[in-house]
């Protein structure tokens, strides 16, 4: 870490500052410039807390050299991981296609979507059956009931599941499921983190609505570091100003991933753009920049439409769109 | 809520929609313009789900014409709330100063604290005891201990006290806290809030860090919607692109959530600015524009203010803040 | 337009509002509903600003029908436009590569660029003569004799030549430029966009770092209304709190604006991540999701690339991207 | 500059970094750490292009220690600038409040304003003849003539002059016009900038849209370094992914320019919210947080409020707002 202090600084606050660094079991080198001293910081520099030092008023700026995560950090570990899901891999090269309605509503239905998209090639099923939703009046999903008919959908398709969880406190519902989403909203919910941290399943990590990627990538560290090493990143778009789309979709946090990180990402194009006619498009973008896999939404009941057809395709959309995306794929190789 | 059609949109598809917003008990405006149809629902649209009608193929944009924010909702209650707390009133009138270190640390580190500012005229002593972190690496309080202590320190000095809460799970340790404070990354934590609804606290709510004030106001929902009536709301700064402070303080939405909403608003400068030497004029601000109170970080120990120093002020400068506070009170009256 | 009042209007003033609309030749509908009332204005409604009646004291919100875009609405031009530059059609399924270094440096570096871009099938030459710098201390291009340099490499290669023009005073020095280019800086010079507008040459206009696709669209306007009908609109990354990049590349920018407008749009990935190890993947995402070009920055001097190579490629990893480009779009036809 | 490389680099690519960076006759530390190479540059690195060096694949990041900016940095010239503008000053406890109409109108609208806010204790009137507007279907301002009218006003009410210009070109119309401002979208219109750096009057320059106050301090250095010091800052709002104000007005700038640089900084609350409600309550907040100036949009003809009072307040609430903002002043000494 790199401290840049103030001009003229008092010289005790600063030596005070030093004997601080030294206490944490850090080397410091002191280098006075003409106007400025720059301290380096060497050791691990892990435990220190970078807000902290940079609003000290001594402190112009300070720089971190190396990053503060560790499990999930390409440098220490330079191959791919590969997260596998029975006999789904996704990684390194194996691409997945997750799809699925926003909700779980009924067995005919969640059924129903489950044999086209796989018909489709999909690999994994998704559906919402803790539904966070922004307010208390709107349905709130089918939760126990809902995983019920999302292990019945698979039964009948042998399509591995995908659904979110909301509650440590509900864990013992999820039991049968084989990947357990974390939403955007809570990203951050560090409890949460940890008791997945704890369980041997794998973990679909959302990102956060304004979060960094290094954010993103210490809340992975929640995980890992209680011992769960199977986690799977998504970018689902972040807000921004523009206000055309629901979010921003940022792609190019893909490569960067891929570049800060050896675990996969895949990207959520239906709750990215929250509109179906712009998911193709992104989808053929995240799947040309190298996505380890799309999570897609996907609704059956053409009388549903109406209502869930928000950011959802039809089965014959999204048979017509996954063609195209291993297209791209092959085009990229 | 006001529904525009695409031009050109097929009748059968139209007549669909209208079939679909009638089977929710609503009464349907069709009203053809040269160009394109707008269609006004009339009755209870709160349950209707705006970013679904939105992304229909055949609608062009829709629009709530009344909120569906009911409990906290300035219209259906057009006096201010006062939230007590013991003898502390908030609201209406009432300011409150709610002053503390950003951890707990020890004993003797929360009593001294607590005593310089109550002497500072604080209202409320506040310290976390669960800290969420970035980072599984960084300290994340003392816990159910902290409490303790801050409890300890409330005896001494007769203040109530304000600690953060982050799972639902941890609730039997607050039962003698006064208010019970959910933090930024927690704001859309639905589960948390419910189980807030349901208990007899005042709940300090604080502005996610990217969430608009709509999003605030459903939130609150969430509690109130459970029977906890008693929420104050905190703005504590937003993540825009500017990087010269933590967060941007977002002062404009005092008035506003004033306009919108009955309950209390309070401002936290230190969190919004993440820079002590910026808090006193933030918090001059916050009190010149209308708030409600402010809740600011003041630590106590000078050898640990290199690190504790971060956007906290020491009792000196914080009883020097509190006078002009007083005074831009007065002044605005 | 449709404009909700607030609830319990005075009538007076709601009378003078619908009587200021009648003076603009507006045609109001009121609605009373049980709650609020909405008037509906029918008519040429783009002379009407959006933001003053919205700020009014009585109007709680107002929501545009119709776009206040005329010349480039797809509405009014449902096919796409192909803008000619000599050989090169830009638009409806013809797709451009634009190539070339930041900045003419000298004869040598354009020439020799020019050239390797061509032999890997490049369609336009581009390179910054007027250079937009954050400060003044920083090199501002070789100006007129840049373009000479430019010129230089057209004859050469017979590339078209794009280079961006600062100020109306230098438009003389443009005579024999092919594409006259606008920065994002510069998207809402309206002086520059209006003298544009009576120019007989296709302008490559740049969403500026924090504007809307509907402000870009205006900007557009300004140029087609002044009689110039030959624009390619350019999405080049918008500013957001992500900090990785140098800006977020918003790719759904570009199935949107297809959407909104007739005109052809492409992508400039260099300056939207500002990384050039992150160009090759945001450009094949970019063919992917339909975009009618890529505009990309190359350099040459093995020596220079210290410095110029921020966010360029190296001839041979363009002509490596290219390939795979090309290898896109044939995947997504 | 520290500059930071990535781990295991090669020999002779840093070796040619290294190179480059003498080239420029700066001097390099080399400090190796366990894991990543740190250089330290030593001399004028102001022409070092930070973000070249940040974007070379052998860089992992780079970090100035001296600011870019000279002629307005606090460093090199710690006392307070006072601009003075006939007998008004502004800047180190010389408060300056200015206020006027959104556009001028008429004769008798701008004199009818520039007397009661004159009578309301303002120092300057504002208003606007050149017009930028984001629809070119817009009002564009009454140019010339409205700069006539202004100085009509001035002459009646012996009232300072500020208003905006947009184009170079257009200098030879402001010969008497006592202060130009520069509007937000033209905060990085360098062209313009420069030419404003040689007249002999002062500038009042407003802060762009998305722009660090890094980068406005840039575009000030424009000015400076041309050879015009009197500019004053100005903070009117940010884009931010907020919806309910038009922008976010970012106070927190104002103690932190005044903490980067000596120049006078004053807050325009009017364009910030949009909102004229919002008005009085955001000017007191900038008056307690230390601002040097308000400039607010006052408008007169009670007929013509339903246009112009978007943002604007009536002269009577300016007179009551204006007294507060005094109080507040007294308040904060």
């Amino acid at each position: 870490m790199i401290v840049v202090l103030r001009p003229n600084v008092n010289e005790t606050r600063q030596q005070q500052l030093v004997e601080w660094f030294k206490s944490m079991n850090l080397g410091v080198h002191i280098s006075k410039g003409e106007v400025q001293t720059v301290l380096g910081l060497i050791g691990d520099t892990s435990k220190v807390d970078m807000e902290l030092v940079e609003s000290l008023d001594i402190v112009e700026s300070a720089k971190r050299v190396s990053e503060t995560f560790k499990c999930c950090n390409r440098k220490f570990h330079p191959e791919d991981t590969i997260v596998e899901i029975g006999d789904v891999k996704v990684g390194s090269g194996n691409f997945v296609m997750i799809a699925g309605p926003c909700s779980v509503e009924s067995r005919e239905q969640i059924t129903s979507v489950a044999k086209s998209v796989k018909a489709s090639g999909a690999d994994m099923l998704r559906g919402g059956a803790f539904k966070p939703r922004t307010s208390p009046y709107d349905f709130q999903g089918l939760k126990g009931e809902g995983i019920e008919l999302l292990l019945a959908a698979k039964e009948e398709t042998g399509l591995p599941i995908v659904t979110e969880i909301m509650s440590a406190a509900d864990l013992p519902l999820f039991e049968k499921v084989d990947v357990l989403q974390v939403g955007a909203r809570n990203m951050q919910n560090f409890d949460l983190l940890k008791e997945l941290g704890t369980i041997n399943k794998p973990i679909l990590l959302k990102r956060g609505l304004a979060n960094t990627l290094k954010e993103m990538l210490m809340s992975v560290e929640y995980i890992m570091a209680s011992g769960n090493e199977r986690v799977i990143l998504c970018e689902r778009g972040i807000r921004t100003y523009s206000d055309y789309t629901r979010n921003t979709l940022d792609l190019s946090a893909v490569p960067m991933l891929h570049e800060l990180t050896h675990l996969p990402v895949i990207v959520d194009p239906s709750h990215a753009t929250g509109i179906a006619r712009l998911v193709p498009s992104m989808s053929l973008a995240a799947a040309a920049c190298g996505a380890d896999g799309l999570i897609i939404e996907v609704h059956n009941d053409p009388l549903h439409a109406l209502c869930d057809g928000a950011q959802s395709l039809r089965p014959e959309e999204y048979d017509a769109l996954a063609k195209k995306v291993y297209a791209v794929r092959e085009a990229i190789k």
